[in-house]
């Protein structure tokens, strides 16, 4: 029976997974899915497996719902009645918030699982349910191996002038920082840039994981020195449904001139603005792209410059620019996006490749570009499959 | 008797006030002061001539609170009795908020103050100081020109991208956007640099206005294109006693999780930040040059790093860098603060002159620098004297 690493990302209401063969160095993907509608009337169980075919699907009666406990039950049930080849061995899960003390990959014991409980008022979306299946795995399965795999993690390189806020030291020694964030697929990316675009493996080199969420990382020598997101997921770049930038004081005034409660702004920042509340149509960059509304065109030409803009400031901080890497959603499949953005880049020294572009890549500028731009796909669960090996051991014998 | 334009600055607590001749096309200053100390046990006038002599002081009775209104008449009396050869022709104002409408500098009427009113929601804690001396001049010399000077005007020819926030369309058509201010400081730069810095005149041009507030603007040809500062003069770099660029999370999570209100937020944002919050020495720039604390250290670090930064995203929004041009009183002054800005943009080209720089430029960068370095000081009270002229017509006879 061979050993199977079981990738978790959990959030308020759905639980992602992926099951990861482990068959000598390198995790095979052999089933993936997920368990969508918690807490809601209609919870529903998919699952496809490597090649992308729907294998088996789940829902729930009407009337009862599935908390995170009954869902991962549910799963290692699934998982042992439909995969007798395989044996959970271990599970990694993804973890948006490591603060300032995980700064790499962790075995999950009962002190790390309260510490990383402690840091749920730096991330109160995601940090909460990222560790609810931990807590019911830790109670299920004592004997499992659990790794904890931070987005925050890849960031901690950059220098402290980058890491700060220019606040009061009351506050930032409360751990009010700007921690930056996608640190599992720009850890991704920096290791397969040696295989698939060498000359964005060493140098200086911005990655923009453009997704529905969306950030850019400036890496020397694949190393993080600086990152557009900040203390929180809304920082930096507009993105499919968050603000990015915003001036602090647009908040104060909500609050004080429009009477609006911090539950409420919330709400709009992270689910009512970006694509969606500029275009007033869509937050998903497929239908802006075939629409002739002119505020979703607005909203692509925000999404670029401000692309642009950030491309600017981390280019600055690495003191030039020689490589530009596009990843996740939009930066993969949105050739038009990447077009935007090389062209703006050109007093960079980028000299764009339309049919490279068309093409999908990987180098999509011209061989004599002094700044190379390339695509590259991520994929986050395979790393922390790779950081759950790692740190339990697996494969090594 | 001479026409005087008087033109003031008012604050809360304070009007600082300049008086300037019209002989021929360029206003003289003639006599320059403040009253400080409004609202409070004590205030107290003091006035220069233009060689910068004290030439006069007064100190109100302990037990009695100066208003705005008394300090206004107080003033005027005041020129009436000691500049006999003058006669006060117009007034020009410093408004900070002109929001969408006002463009240029605008004739006081009426009407005009009560639209100007309307914006004080967008900058509550200096609009309405701004407008206070304007509306008891109206009812003390109704037939006395008054001219509105706007911070926010010469931003307005920026795209639209520039000046937008990616928020939904029911906060943006509340006049939510990127307003931009020092434009009274940015107009007079582009207005002298035709004559003291050739270079720098047309082309793409970044000024960096570091002064107890500090911003930089992006100027193609000598207008506007792009501003680090937002909605409030919160936004951009770290200021004396201001945070520059703050991720909107962080004020959810001071409500949220540290319990603070906004009237303590908006405090310590605009008064315990920035050089000040940093470095817990001061917010003084000479002071922070001068000290051996690792805090006061790290807080120039932060400041010099932050320029630098935002000089990538404003070269991007030009899309490349001819000329970096200093002012305002650390522009103009901190010798250390322009070399490691300088230094910091090799990167585009800028090669320094150190020996330029230690004797205050105007060139601060060698010949052969494909950027050129300056120092240009600024001078917002001429430019208002100047707008005001053109305004009311003066000084054409």
């Amino acid at each position: 029976m061979a050993d199977l690493i079981l990738v978790l990302n959990a959030g308020s209401s759905s639980i992602k997974f992926r099951g990861y063969a482990i068959a000598g160095r390198e995790p095979q993907l052999v089933v993936r899915g997920q368990i969508e509608g918690l807490y809601t009337d209609g919870a529903r169980f998919t699952v496809k497996d490597a090649m992308g075919e729907r294998s088996d699907e789940h829902r729930w009666p009407s009337g009862s719902q599935l908390d995170h406990e009954g869902a991962i039950r549910y799963l290692g049930d699934w998982l042992r009645g439909h995969r007798e080849a395989h044996r959970v061995a271990a599970v990694g899960h993804r973890v948006v918030h490591g603060g300032l003390k995980f700064v790499e990959p962790t075995l999950v014991t009962p002190e790390v699982i309260e510490e990383l409980a402690e840091l749920s008022p730096l991330a109160p979306l995601h940090q909460p349910h990222n560790l609810a299946p931990m807590r019911v795995m830790a109670a299920l399965r004592p004997d499992l191996p659990q790794v904890a795999c931070f987005d925050t993690a890849f960031h901690r390189t950059q220098p402290a002038v980058a890491q700060a806020f220019a606040l009061p030291h009351a506050i930032t020694t409360r751990g009010v920082q700007r921690y930056g964030f996608h640190g599992l697929s720009y850890e991704y990316i920096a290791g397969v840039l040696p295989s698939v675009a060498p000359q964005a493996a060493r140098g200086r080199t911005v990655v923009a994981h453009l997704g529905n969420g969306a950030s850019m990382c400036a890496m020397q020598d694949g190393r993080s020195v600086a990152s557009t997101m900040g203390f929180t997921a809304l920082d930096g770049l507009p993105m499919g449904t968050r603000c990015g930038n915003l001036d602090p004081g647009v908040i104060l005034y909500l609050i004080d001139e429009l009477e609006m409660d911090t539950a409420t702004i919330g709400d709009m920042l992270y689910k009512h603005s970006g694509l969606l509340g500029v275009s007033g149509v869509s937050s998903d960059m497929r239908v802006l792209l075939a629409s002739e509304e002119p505020h979703a065109r607005f909203a692509i030409e925000l999404f670029t410059y401000w692309i642009g803009r950030e491309l600017g400031t981390l280019a600055a901080a690495l003191g030039g620019l020689d490589a530009l890497v596009f990843t996740a959603g939009i930066g993969e499949h949105a050739a038009p996006i990447r077009e935007r953005v090389c062209r703006h880049a050109a007093w960079l020294g980028l000299e764009f490749d339309p049919a490279a572009n068309e093409a999908g890549g990987p180098r999509i500028s011209v061989q004599r570009s002094r700044v190379s731009a390339w695509v590259v796909p991520t994929d986050e669960e395979l790393l922390i499959a790779r950081q759950t090996m790692a740190v339990t051991g697996m494969g090594l014998a």
